[in-house]
């Protein structure tokens, strides 16, 4: 699906993370070149820490990775270690002050941290804290947990790490560095992605493994849940810390969230998408004359049902590659126009047709309402809209910004009024189960909780005395 | 095919026009979104002139529509009509004077001007009227064809640009604008493309359909070579001055230029493409496992191949969309990582396949021969690349950016010679028939100089006196 | 007097100019240097272009001098000869078009023009262009000079210098550069200054003598009035093209416009400004306690008065010195907030004095009654406002933006009725003669037409085709 | 004496601090407008926050106030209580992160501060803080008091102030906001400024008196050397905590760091100033011709001088209004135009003359050497350098940035030592003795440390485990 106008319906993807410990290398311009292929996990900060065993050195910034850094930023960022983070974040928070990563003092010395999840019981940990005479900066989870790591700081930073796992509760993807070692932190739930890769002898930490192959590196493995993966010069040793007996990896990662060419656990994000496709195929086989993707995210699904259906595959909307983040919002009396400046529907391919068009999945439903109307417009003989991924009926506590539920379309209408509603002469969800199906794996490995209501990890609690909102990370 | 790294292989884009004669609606802001439609067509400098019958507004600007406009920045730009433009241009003339429309006083009345073609006689013009006491402010053809104009201005407009016509020799698109007039102007070969469009009572110029589509405007027709169209208050007038016997319209066009859903002369580009694609593989079948494209420009004709032949088509190759403008090039050590960084092979879908890869064209060879590269790394068993148009050899004197003519990979090398280079399995390029035959249309209502040599414009000669060198628009 | 709120009542600096023929040294940086000296001659653009022998090259924009330039801009701006331009300019004027120097080729090669002055016939010559098919790009008087060069470019550069000195009419001190020459041109009256300076074997022209100061260079002499200067590898030379029999130096650049440091025709400016205080005390001894100036352009008139009355002399008004350009205007509540802004009295000085204040003169008189209003608040008993100049009631139209003639407090109102607007127990004028002994040279030699309405150039009329408002420069 | 070439030698200006507790007024506005006035106070970053009683919002940066703060960014900051800051930093710490006011949460909820000052034992605090579990984002005294202040949290804000007070050691003033109050708080001696005024019912805060002055309120007073002030609806109330029977207001904010319009303990700072020039003439009389200022710090006390000496006082040195922050360096050739640049001698004034130049301070000694040496080129017979305060021959440990102690040029050298090497025929400080009896005030309220080595506070020392350097604030 396509953000359209800024009335984005898609589920925000959260943050990324890229970390390094090198061997004889530009440390700083590999983290810049593994958040480049991370971007499309957050596009509103970024930021870069370096070590060199001594001293830190910082630059972060609202922006993208292409506009916050360039050669003369990079250059004083000198060290063998680095850690790195994207950032969605809302628009009341888009300050420097919440751009990671974050640098503090410790008593044992500089601490730097990223984060990708959310916690659900950060709020009481935060009161916990104050009474004890902590102050806070931000509303993030990430000053809560270096918080907690500084209060265990008599311990090793190994031992800190464990206590503080055992605090928290939530979903967390978490580097962690020190003057002289690069730390991997996966909660036990395993619900936000983080991998291991190699260069010749360097570490690399990363959300996806896009980013591994950008740089050039192996893929050795993902972390595990609940592992905490320490790097230093003598190499990477690994703590089991907390496992849980549930897995409940964020299903939404293959759906949507990442990108196609990353994999999770040995499985290729693109080739699940188009077995979803293949899925939807099957659960909703129709006499149509194209199947067309909602591009650029419907894509591998619509070449999946294309192929399990033998209906021809074509490309009938034309996405502008030019539209940037600042964009001139049109009057409601050229509201069209916004849209076919995203989204151009191609007459000469639709005309008389039966149109399929498939996307990725529906979160409120008012965009595909403006994609049917434009297919229509542009003489389609019907047009069926194929979803491949069930409906969205509850939001996230574990790191992504869905809509309120009260915006999700399909908490309040059936399948049936959201046909209506969009005005598509056919409308159909992928099965929970067709969509488990198509990842190759068992249904109670993954958090589907955004479709199904059910919260492996419980959801958060808002504590009076710190009425902040929490943020996603 | 894709630009790597700032060495772009591909002919640039070279300008894009879009103006509007307008009824009770903001002529500017419908100017931002035609040129927003139109940014494929130059990324380096953009403006818009506003007339209201009295005054013209301008605004302009290095950089990208969205980049040089905001709300605040087009509403002074009051009036009736307008005209916009977007540009290459290279680093060097990378000037603010440089950027479009011009805008004159003459003896009767405001002018503004903007221009997509090359003259071939423009330093001879730029020479005659220095004779007789001209000074030039750019070594732009624009700014010669305005003082032509001045020159005849004793005359009506009409018979000022007829005249100017018969003086200029080269392709050319105009859109000229007086205080209350707005006239296009095609070369009388037809070698760059203008279409005209109406909205209510509004007429529309524009380079492309896809800007008119953008805008919610009605397709009326393409501009006829050697036409000048009147548009004011009165509506649409014609005149056709001078039109040539033969055709020329610049087939790269249908090749990689134009938007996927524009249409010349009747037919989809996309549609064309994906001709060529099916052409391609009655010429070259080929035993393999998958067809994959270059994206974003070789997904239509692969899309094709893949029809044709049967073979299964799958995207095999991820493109960052958020490779920006600026870019830290890498050092010659992560050269690898930078090609990755735009473009990503999928290892679970190209391992241990026959790979046919297509492409719309190649130029100078280098980023071929990286991409092949990567793909054999991903363990493709064999890689077949095959090229939607026939080897580029000449250069282009009617406005687009090709390179120089020592740079053209095929120009020294046999077809063999290159496959070695690149290090593919196989090498196929289109026949310059089966291109043509893709279209729809005949061979000499083209031109088709960058592969055959056939001027039919003839070629520029520079002039002893003004060694400037001329820019392309 | 101040320049309060952006209501700016001082008539503006016009421009400033700087030219060099270097020998062994950065022409570009020197340039640089030299305009720094100049920029209270205007604050709104500037610009350098420099030659090498062969090409120019050229970098302006709106701005500082201090924020257009930089190392990195400059680098690149080799060459042995430079001629430079601060300018002032209205708002609706703000554009890169109308910086300066003004670069253009024409049938002799390449010519640069800067200019201070104003023409009053340039309307006229504008159309008689027209008439022969010149264009305009911009509404200044520089284009119209140029392209009279050029109509008489069959000519040498001297010749054709000449005969553009026939058809002007009007002030101008110009510097024009081509590929190897650098030329200074004053017009027939000497209105505006323009001098030469001498660094080893390196030429200088500049507007005023603390421009040769600042870079290191000996004051050789003023240009003379009709005087053409060429200054090329040989050296200088000169040509007295058509002087005129009458002087007419604009008084008004000793009384405000020049830094207290230059000199012209060998007088010191703040000498003479000193001269014009005790002037002023001589013909207006008052009995009071303490003189204090309108800071800073008060002060020198000031310290003469008090070293011609005896009164002490006191800083009672504090000047901030960081009011930048850009400034929150305030509410009309917080009106006098915004005048103390800028200008703070000090109690302890004046309190329970009678105050005289010296200014160097007043043209609208509303930021006088504010500073009297805000002295009397500070607890002063009387405050008599002396002004170094006579009253200005007539436009001027030889380079500098007084306001218009409505707004000049003088031309409506008695002196007594000025008194009694702006608040002062006392209000007095220095005497036209008095101002004119201050200088130490005969009233003959002078334009004081702001003041008598005696225009010794005649004024300008605007011609009805080219209704274009003509700019200051 | 000036700043010349960025190799500053004056000692840096600390910070300024502005708070306001408003009613029925733009507080954010107003502080703006007193941070403008208070700009001389620090140039490097400014930043405002305000509550609404319920909600802190901030806004703060890098650069001046003019440049940090517009319209747009400050009509979001409503409230109606803010505290402003103006901040010197040093180029390394020059990040967003140090910029003040400082926002935190704690217990009792949200607090804001911002500092001028130094503290003698931070570091020994911050480490025991840390032990306790603390971590640092910044290298400011700041955050260790809001840290102590949250370590106290359990008590009232006032309690909480009381006990810090207790824990810190140094130099400082502060404004401390919570949701609803606006509290001031002076260290017990008393060494920086801050006074309270009144506009309506409104109160304020500020570093210095023309703060008042500026936003039009009525002073009140000084707070009290140890004194806290708690602003909040129902107006001020105070607690002298723990005043120290020694005062030690800082005499070089009389000689050079305030703003002449401001005064403090009743005396105004011009007239001080003006009464050192005068001890100045009393304790070094001489024969010369003239007498003129290093300006603009040198002026009052060369009026002082001139006024007890009867020597003509001349402005001979021009300042150049227009030299930025940003600036290019000349190379070593060009050095003599790099000091002109700044400051012009007016030969007119000075050739022939024995002149008296009196400046307010010499720390370094390389700029006074180079102005010498242009009276001198400019002519003078003679040149007497009168400096209005001692010799600096110590380090500021409570809040100035002199130079390291091995730079003051009086540490190593006598008088007539640096007289030879400043090149002048004579060289005259004022007596301690002079200086403290110009201020009216008697030598055991102030501290001159820098003057006399006697530091009435003590000394800081580094301690090992927090090797961070301090930072001036």
């Amino acid at each position: 699906m396509i953000d359209l106008l800024n009335t984005d319906e898609k589920p925000k993807d959260e943050c990324g993370l890229f970390g390094i410990y090198g061997h004889n290398m530009d440390v700083a311009t590999m983290t810049y070149y593994g958040l480049y292929a991370l971007q499309h996990r957050g596009q509103e900060s970024t930021g870069i820490t370096v070590s060199d065993g001594k001293e830190f050195k910082n630059h972060k910034d609202m922006g993208l990775v292409g506009e916050v850094f360039n050669e003369k930023i990079l250059a004083p960022l000198k060290g063998h270690l680095a850690i790195g983070h994207v950032r969605y974040s809302t628009v009341d928070s888009g300050l420097a002050v919440n751009t990671q990563p974050l640098d503090f003092r410790y008593l044992k010395g500089l601490i730097s941290l990223a984060h990708n999840g959310s916690l659900i019981n950060a709020n009481e940990i935060r009161q916990r804290l104050a009474l004890n005479g902590s102050v806070f900066q931000t509303t993030s989870d990430t000053e809560v947990i270096v918080k907690l790591i500084a209060r265990y700081g008599q311990s090793s930073i190994e031992e800190a790490l464990m206590k503080m796992m055992i605090d928290i509760k939530g979903a967390y993807s978490l580097l962690v560095m020190t003057e002289d070692q690069l730390i991997g932190v996966r909660d036990p739930h395993g619900v936000r992605p983080l991998c291991i890769g190699k260069k010749g002898k360097s570490y690399i930490l990363a959300s996806e493994t896009c980013a591994l192959d950008t740089v050039g590196a192996e893929f050795i493995r993902d972390v595990d849940p609940g592992e905490i993966v320490i790097i230093d010069n003598d190499g990477l040793r690994s703590i089991h810390a907390m496992k849980s007996s549930e897995q409940a990896f964020c299903i939404f990662e293959f759906v949507y969230l990442a990108r196609p060419d990353s994999n999770f656990d040995g499985r290729n994000v693109t080739l699940v998408r188009r077995a979803m496709g293949r899925q939807l195929a099957q659960e909703y086989p129709i006499d149509a004359d194209i199947v067309i993707p909602v591009p650029d995210s419907g894509v591998p699904a619509a070449l999946g049902y294309a192929e399990a259906s033998g209906i021809p595959y074509m490309e009938g909307l034309m996405k502008n590659r030019y539209i940037g983040r600042t964009f001139i919002k049109p009057t409601q009396k050229m509201r069209e126009t916004a849209v076919r400046l995203k989204l151009n529907p191609i007459r000469d391919i639709i005309e008389g047709k039966r149109v399929v068009m498939v996307d990725d999945s529906v979160v409120r439903g008012t965009t595909s309402k403006q994609i049917v109307q434009m297919i229509r417009n542009a003489g389609a003989k019907e047009v069926h809209l194929m979803v491949s991924s069930p409906t969205v009926k509850y939001p996230c506590y574990y790191g992504i910004d869905t809509q309120e539920r009260n915006q999700l379309i399909a908490v309040k209408q059936s399948i049936e009024e959201i046909r209506e509603y969009i005005g598509a002469d056919g409308l159909h969800f992928l099965s929970l189960e067709g969509m488990v199906e198509a990842t190759g794996s068992s249904k109670d490995s993954f958090c589907a909780a955004c479709f199904t209501g059910e919260y492996p990890l419980g959801i958060s609690k808002r504590v009076g005395e710190y009425p902040m909102e929490q943020e996603v990370e």
